[in-house]
């Protein structure tokens, strides 16, 4: 097995992914995310929502809705161009994106092929009392929109000077004529978005400190295989005076092509503004009360995808150690914090006293519990999903009431253990979360 | 103005709530929520997933995709029934749902309507590479959906035992015909579900046991307008064995009617699993390691709407206090937990000093900071917006470096100010916010 075979099978062995609808045989580009997935999507956003807005000053969220009024997505340009290129094979009348198409049908190896036409991947549905009378809606094919649909709002009700940006995390959809690459390419996801507004001038200063913060918070997560690539011109939207991608080195892809985006970061300049000011006939212009000036502001816009970066993080913690499997996940994203066994679980002071510290712990951590089987084969349950640490009680933990004795804390990493004294247990730990 | 004026009013100019897409008119039914109502939002489903899963032994999460194989709504009856009864005016074409229908068009004053029909409120969509070919989807009406479907994959990658639950939050969708009531009745909102699978014939026991339980979180987070009502036979499902639902005291509908549902508390017996089993194919029943016996459990499912919740938390926290607007919000739910101000912004020393334990206390809470107009005008806009506690740094506070001073600390509900050492103010927050 590859690497990619081995953390799919992994991530659908322990609970992180199962196909969507599975039972039903699937639905091609949708995911479930089983209990371990939906804790560490969930750390992964939570962490990018404490650093991007709650420990920020300048920065707010927002959660707008995925069905908007259609007039903002023909603003935008997305009814009339956010489309890809298709062609269909004439023998079997297999759809392809035109970019995955290699010349010869992988469905049934037929040659020839209609001339590439665009096709609209933005999901369409009907919003109303009923179909012949209601309004065409899209399911948003990124949270970017509601942001901008909102900037007036923002400005008119909280206290905010430029430079300052709106977040927020929420699903996306896009019809992908082709999703691939597990959890890569898929037609539902999420997105975690900022569009930092600036004055029209300084959206270069930004736009290039944006890319070193966003570059330093991947580093911060654990992710070492990344790197920052520009795009050409001819890469890059007609209003995007620059793009640049965050990179990550996964384990698909043509030979010398892993590289793929988890991040872009776009300096959007007063496009998205400009276009919503034309259509809504709003005034989106910002007044900056110190200089006495209006203007509308530039953007730069940190984009990134929840699923990938979910993803990247299982293939780099992805690790091999003789007979035993390790997800080397950072602590603060790991499903489970710590793991806790009693040493037998036919020894009933054992297991009450593991019981009364599992209990404790989980009023401060996530916590797992497990009594199956030998401590071996427990702690490589606990290393293949990511728990940074193991407490096992044994005998010995059961001197010295009340203040109790130690128990052995295993780490995960580099499988060595020490002792310490349960009282001790919750410092511990926070010392090494921090 | 009435109370549900006062909240609306107050949803928009702090910035809890929009309407959907204002600027280009709005979308009838959708709404975002800005920084304010975000973070209540975040913190209402941080607060029941620690409740519902990571403090419990017995419940895991679930993240299941939005959209999922059409099959799953055949099966659960929800692409045959999932439907309101639909009446049109016979002048003006207005649709109405017949429960909300009073004999006279609102829109026009006619008085002449259709014969009622069956109107599917699921979201239609397609899926695929175009239209023609492409598999008609839906949006999920309902999370528990994609429970049910992955119970599954559950039992065979995770240790469970019966009685055991699965949860989830996320979006879902219904294509209402009269979306009103505020964020009462939309068509986009989110849920928190859980399906508790038990043993048939202790559904009775385990369904009154979180009849209980999720009566009592209602009051953990500072609802007292809450009932319990037990819905008669003729209200339920056909499957149903038993549904109580629980019910806020809204400030709206007609008189003695204010008693509206935010969570449904079902018995549902075997009904879904049985009919997942019966359209997959797939073996859905449970296996008992320690009796050997094999079934197909019965399922309680409490059913929460996020906005729902949120809308009743602003209603029970909204109070006047002569001319002072108050949000009593429970202090874990509040979005703000503290305020920082420097006594005059125009003393570089105060704004120093206050901004240090600004930036401190920020490390463990979410904190907002004030430097503009009078303290005064400060404390009523953090009360308005429901901050429980506010720090005023004054000269006093500059007196004994470096251990420093002390500070005004200011208590949202009572008005009451006390002196807090700024080395102890952390302690002093964490112990009020147990």
């Amino acid at each position: 097995m590859d690497l990619l075979e081995k953390v799919t099978a992994l991530a659908k062995r322990r609970g992180f992914i199962y196909p969507g609808s599975e039972i039903y045989g699937g639905l091609a580009g949708f995911y479930d995310f089983g209990p371990l997935g939906t804790e560490l999507k969930f750390n992964i956003k939570q962490s990018w929502w404490r650093d991007t807005v709650q420990l920020r000053d300048d920065v707010v969220g927002l959660s707008s809705a995925i069905i908007m009024n259609p007039k903002a997505w023909e603003a935008s340009g997305h009814v009339s161009s956010f489309s890809d290129l298709l062609v269909e094979c004439k023998k079997c009348h297999q759809r392809f994106k035109a970019g995955d198409f290699e010349g010869i049908c992988s469905n049934c190896g037929g040659k020839e092929f209609t001339e590439p036409r665009n096709f609209n991947t933005m999901f369409k549905t009907f919003v109303g009392p009923a179909e012949d009378t209601a309004a065409t809606a899209y399911l948003r094919p990124e949270t970017a929109g509601g942001i901008f649909v909102n900037f007036k709002n923002i400005l008119d009700t909280v206290r905010v000077k430029i430079p300052f940006g709106i977040a927020q995390i929420g699903k996306a959809f896009r019809n992908e004529i082709n999703p691939k690459d597990f959890v890569f390419r898929t037609r539902e996801f999420e997105q975690m978005e900022l569009e930092y507004f600036v004055r029209p001038g300084e959206d270069k200063k930004y736009f290039e400190k944006w890319v070193e913060q966003r570059f330093d918070w991947y580093k911060s997560i654990g992710l070492k295989n990344i790197r920052q690539r520009e795009q050409a011109k001819k890469e890059r939207a007609h209003y995007s005076r620059a793009t640049t991608d965050i990179e990550y080195k996964f384990p698909f892809g043509l030979p010398g092509q892993g590289w793929q985006e988890i991040e872009g970061i776009a300096n959007r300049g007063d496009f998205d503004l400009k276009a919503h000011m034309k259509s809504s006939g709003e005034d989106l212009s910002y007044f900056d009360e110190e200089s006495k000036e209006k203007f509308v502001p530039y953007v730069v816009e940190p984009s990134a995808g929840v699923e990938r970066i979910l993803f990247a993080l299982l293939c780099e913690a992805y690790h091999e150690d003789g007979d035993r499997v390790v997800l080397k996940l950072n602590s603060k994203l790991a499903p489970y914090k710590v793991a806790v066994f009693p040493l037998l679980a036919n020894k009933p002071k054992l297991v009450e006293l593991a019981r009364k510290i599992y209990s404790d712990l989980k009023k401060d951590f996530v916590v797992a519990w497990d009594d199956r089987g030998n401590i071996g084969k427990r702690y490589y349950s606990q290393d293949e999903i990511g728990t940074p640490f193991a407490v096992t009680v044994d005998f010995e933990s059961l001197e010295n009431p009340p203040a109790g004795g130690d128990v052995t804390v295993r780490d995960r990493d580099t499988t060595k253990q020490v002792r310490v004294n349960i009282g001790e247990l919750k410092n511990y730990f926070n010392e090494r979360f921090k």
